[in-house]
């Protein structure tokens, strides 16, 4: 008798080595390599669907997929029976069983982004890949201020790239917060109900350029008003860009993830 | 006319790719790739003296090297010309001209390692190759009760692994702390005025017994009394060893480097 239970996964990556989450023809992708090993685990041929797209080089601190299979593996064992199919790079942290209904994509109700810069001439190679390095001072309070104009509910075609075609591009943001550690590193955390392609990256790169003085915090009212991608700052590279935190408000089975902390 | 100055370099790397500081060879080390990028920029055949040597896999925060040559480039301006011709896991942070009997190593007069340890059933793919995951829970309390037993004057011949000759196996530890940060990534700082081999690793996975209940935080006096290596805790792997400060008392040119901070 075949038992097809809905599986939804907490999964953490490092991006560098991956052409994105989504299956490529030209690369290895984080979904095709999770997949292989649920596959080759289980002995079966699932489809592994993912909370979105992540670009080459993003990482993931908290990432959900789901997928239906036939489990005969304790569900608490799976991480560790599926870490050891997984390179080093890729972790999976939980596992458990979802509604047959549940997606992890159209589920989420919430998600929070990072985007990771510091302002140095010198490189810092612990943080190769994992940020980005600005050349020039960065004044972070300036950052904070100009980050308060992208909340709310707003057209964002100003800071997203032409992708695959969508409906709106209205979004509604809930917070976007600055800040930055003992060491210089700041921190940009975007949160919001959905986002266009590349928008995080040029939120990020419209602030970095409020933070180096281009622009002056209230620029960004008049930036996203334009409409006009040519008006708002560049899209910073991908490696100094997480997918942070998750919020999935009608799927209590998800919890025991902790997935918003 | 040839002006040969002694140049003292600060530099931070990322030793998972190389086979440690020294030159080996069978395969890149740390100094051979600076010394290489000095040669090259400046036109010259140096020998590039570094604090110590550091094994295969292991990182430094601060480090000192320091070589002579007939420098044309500004010192102000040597650290992001060198830069320039390293990989992205060496960074040189500073340059300046130190008196001509400097030498990184003899000059150096207290040296601070961290080590890196996660308590972990599962592996975080962001500490892979930077700290080392044990898989059961760890007290970092009272791992620092015991660490409290190695400081001071000892015989270290307990927690040092065999290797270049010795005259003797006494050395000074000034302090060893024990913390944890909210992630539970624990860190255990040791600083002293020389180190054994792999006397750090060995520290380290005596205090990872303490941690773990195998040994009681007394037990260390007991170990280190007993000179003998098989009492003590194993040698934890390379990849969760930084060094990570430096004091050099009677060198004031070093203090733009920031060293000890």
């Amino acid at each position: 008798m075949v038992n097809r239970m809905n599986i939804a996964l907490s999964l953490s990556y490092v991006g560098t080595q991956y052409h994105g989450w989504q299956v490529q023809k030209n690369g290895a992708s984080i979904q095709e390599t999770v997949t292989n090993a649920i596959n080759k685990l289980l002995g079966c041929d699932t489809y592994l669907s993912g909370v979105g797209r992540t670009d080459a080089g993003v990482h993931a601190r908290r990432y959900v997929a789901n997928f239906k299979a036939d489990c005969r593996i304790p569900l608490d064992r799976l991480p560790l029976a599926l870490g050891a199919q997984l390179p080093e790079d890729i972790a999976v942290n939980g596992a458990v069983q979802v509604p047959d209904d549940f997606d992890a994509r159209f589920d989420c109700t919430k998600k929070e982004y990072a985007y990771y810069v510091y302002p140095s001439k010198m490189r810092d190679p612990f943080l190769t890949d994992r940020a980005y390095r600005y050349s020039y001072p960065l004044d972070a309070e300036r950052m904070q201020k100009g980050a308060q104009f992208f909340v709310g509910k707003h057209d964002f075609n100003a800071v997203r790239s032409v992708g695959t075609p969508v409906k709106s591009t209205v979004r509604t943001i809930f917070w976007c917060e600055v800040d930055q550690n003992n060491d210089g590193l700041i921190r940009i955390r975007v949160c919001g109900d959905g986002f266009l392609y590349n928008m995080v990256r040029a939120i990020s790169g419209t602030l970095l350029y409020v933070g180096s003085g281009k622009f002056e915090p209230e620029d960004v009212a008049r930036i996203l008003e334009s409409c006009d991608r040519e008006e708002a700052g560049p899209t910073l590279p991908a490696c100094g860009l997480f997918m942070n935190r998750l919020w999935y408000d009608h799927t209590p089975e998800l919890d025991v993830f902790r997935l918003s902390e």
